[in-house]
């Protein structure tokens, strides 16, 4: 989970005596990719379960020595790596925007330098799900979501992208490890490959519902969808607990079929659909009589925006001459040097701005920082990693954390079209 | 790796007395996504290794109880699960196109049904990343290509998208583990942080020069460009590795610091440019003085397209009449049942036809497919696994593989515009 640089840079910096120089990094996005109206940060728990178990084993040091990767003094001090600074950051779960100080890493350059791929890694790719998975979640409105994407994505970010996405308000998961894990709700209907496999679709409906009874969803589109729900409801009666569609056009096929279901008796028949869904198309099937929307490669692969683009930057480290904020000046990307207070400040309970103090604050900032929400928690002191972030309990924290700092935000933070942040930064 | 719904159509097909019928699954992509002219098959050796380890451990099959997942009689069926069966697919490092049968998994249905959500898993993503930096290589001419995009996907991913990255023709990767792993070469340069962490842009130079070596690469982009290519050369000699471009116009930037490194007298020190570079971004530096690219982002993302759209169907089963060839029916995605033999048709060298024989080839198909290449190996018989296809020596010949199959397509497929696939796939 390391990039060869990250090692090289500490040798160096062993040699010429600035390796435990204490420093401050920092992640964060410059702009939000897509633009999104407002990003979700995810992967903070599992990140903490990273920083813990960071340390190299024999193998990795014997390639590391016997490719001269980095010299014996690095080695050394690689053999007893463990993180033992401070973290700060965003909740799992909160809403993020342009340069908000998502985490704040203090430590020696050489323990803080060393965690900037696996830090990155996670949260790029777990906000980038949680984000899109958030847009979905409001575009469905009162309708519940499942993740079905894990044959969309690498076998473990499958179990990264349930996790992501249920904090962000998914209802469910068909990844069974994320169950195992994080102690997400999982669910499933059939695949065509059950109908296909009995002599008809008959003998398939009947093989389910004998299994899983009248309550499991039947999925009717192997052959012909108007005769597989009359078969559905002729295997299973009018309790029939959904059918599901994967296939056709699908607001025409969603009305066809809850008229069809509705004529056959089974009114309480639901309908769930799974092709190809989007936020986009969530939204365009508001006005259909569906019940509950199923989403895989979409939600896992952020909806057009794989990778959130954060990324961790020095902003301030202690040299000769004490503490001295840095940035980097190069065209495009000017950073902000130095440790931040973020703030979202709030009139009438609406988010307003993202306010992100610098250096130390004034009595007139402190009174400004009162009319907001402070974003940062503490995730690592010491070394010691709080615990009321991780598991399924923190997998729990995040997503009613989520809920609730989402209605914070302004009404056109749901507009799905690319835009504006939904609030601006404003550095202070 | 498994999504609940093949545990609960194992359960129900055993209780409908059809979960052991002799089946035969097979993974392709119905189109190729993004309008590539090919595909790239990456992922093979890395299911090879899940394939073999695939199994329920004791925790697992405590939650699928306590969870009431499966009936007691699953559950016992999957404590011993091993797949037994025989599985042919494409090499690693192949070209595909839309309907090559990528993967041909053949057993009972139960075991081969298991396997649906990490098969696709992998070939998806893997496939995605190959197909993308394929494209990037080709684009790349004789120059080589880094992989440096560990932190823009999930931390296994990243290993997986290293491996594929080389594969299919990337010179090396910063991500170690792929090292460890795989046998792929690793390299890396520095970051801005380390810049920033010592008193002065001097000071770095020296420190990553005395530790690495004149050779190494310098980053000269932390405060201008032009300052830091002079201080470089001041501070190395003109006998200095190369200098690294991660920020601005990189055409022009290219451009001048060549004119200005062979005016400082440092005529073999190389460039490498890394900002934001996709195979677009690449061609558009083709007359610019590069020596070498390193991407991050697009690669791990596949450019656009960060999953292949690969599925996993039953194609044909054994039932009460004997074999059958099966195919779902359903508006816009029909598919193509049975098994098939694949062959490359070449004319003179040149790839002109992906041909799929369906059923018993006759003794007219065999003539034809002796004009090209067949396509399908073994890579597990009666649940033994052909070493060959496995860990670094796998990925060795997969890179071989990839490159002399490249060679063999026709020059359309290397344009880099969404269009059709370059030859076309015929059924007969």
């Amino acid at each position: 989970m390391t990039d060869r640089y990250e090692l090289t840079m500490i040798d160096a910096a062993m040699q010429a005596g600035t390796a435990f120089r204490p420093s401050v990094f920092e992640a964060f996005g410059r702009r939000l990719s897509g633009g999104r109206r407002y990003g979700v940060v995810a992967g903070t728990g599992r990140l903490l379960d990273r920083i813990e178990q960071f340390s190299f084993t024999d193998a990795q040091l014997k390639f590391l020595r016997e490719g001269n990767v980095v010299s014996p003094e690095a080695l050394d001090y690689l053999a007893d790596y463990k993180f033992t600074g401070r973290i700060r950051g965003y909740a799992e779960g909160e809403p993020y925007f342009p340069g908000s100080p998502l985490l704040t890493v203090e430590g020696t350059f050489a323990e803080c330098v060393v965690l900037e791929t696996v830090i990155l890694s996670i949260l790029n790719y777990d906000s980038a799900v949680a984000t899109a998975a958030s847009r979905m979640v409001t575009a469905a409105g009162t309708r519940p979501v499942a993740e079905m994407g894990s044959r969309r994505t690498g076998e473990e970010s499958a179990v990264a992208a349930a996790r992501a996405a249920y904090i962000a308000g998914f209802t469910n998961t068909s990844n069974l490890e994320a169950g195992i894990r994080w102690g997400i709700p999982t669910m499933g209907t059939a695949a065509h490959s059950f109908t296909l496999l009995h002599d008809s679709e008959e003998d398939a409906f009947r093989a389910q519902i004998d299994a899983l009874g009248v309550g499991t969803t039947l999925l009717v589109d192997t052959y012909d969808t108007a005769r597989g729900v009359d078969l559905a409801v002729k295997v299973a009666g009018t309790e029939l607990g959904g059918v599901r569609l994967d296939s056709g056009d699908l607001p025409i096929m969603a009305a066809r079929t809850r008229e069809q279901l509705d004529a056959l008796g089974a009114k309480n028949t639901l309908i769930t659909v799974t092709s190809d869904l989007d936020e986009h198309a969530i939204a365009g099937l508001a006005a259909s009589p569906v019940d509950a929307y199923g989403v895989g490669t979409s939600v896992v692969t952020g909806s057009g925006t794989p990778a959130s683009g954060m990324v961790y930057k020095l902003v301030a480290r202690e040299g000769d001459e004490g503490w001295k904020s840095v940035a980097k000046a190069s065209e495009n990307k000017a950073s902000h040097g130095g440790e931040k207070l973020a703030v979202r400040t709030l009139e009438d309970g609406v988010a307003v701005e993202e306010t992100i103090f610098m250096g130390d604050p004034t009595k007139d900032d402190a009174a400004d920082a009162s009319r907001g929400r402070g974003l940062q928690v503490d995730l690592v002191r010491g070394g010691a990693i709080a615990d009321e972030y991780r598991g399924a309990a923190g997998v729990a924290k995040a997503r009613e954390h989520r809920k609730n700092a989402v209605a914070e935000l302004p009404i056109v933070a749901h507009r799905l079209r690319p835009g504006d942040p939904a609030i601006p930064t404003v550095f202070r």
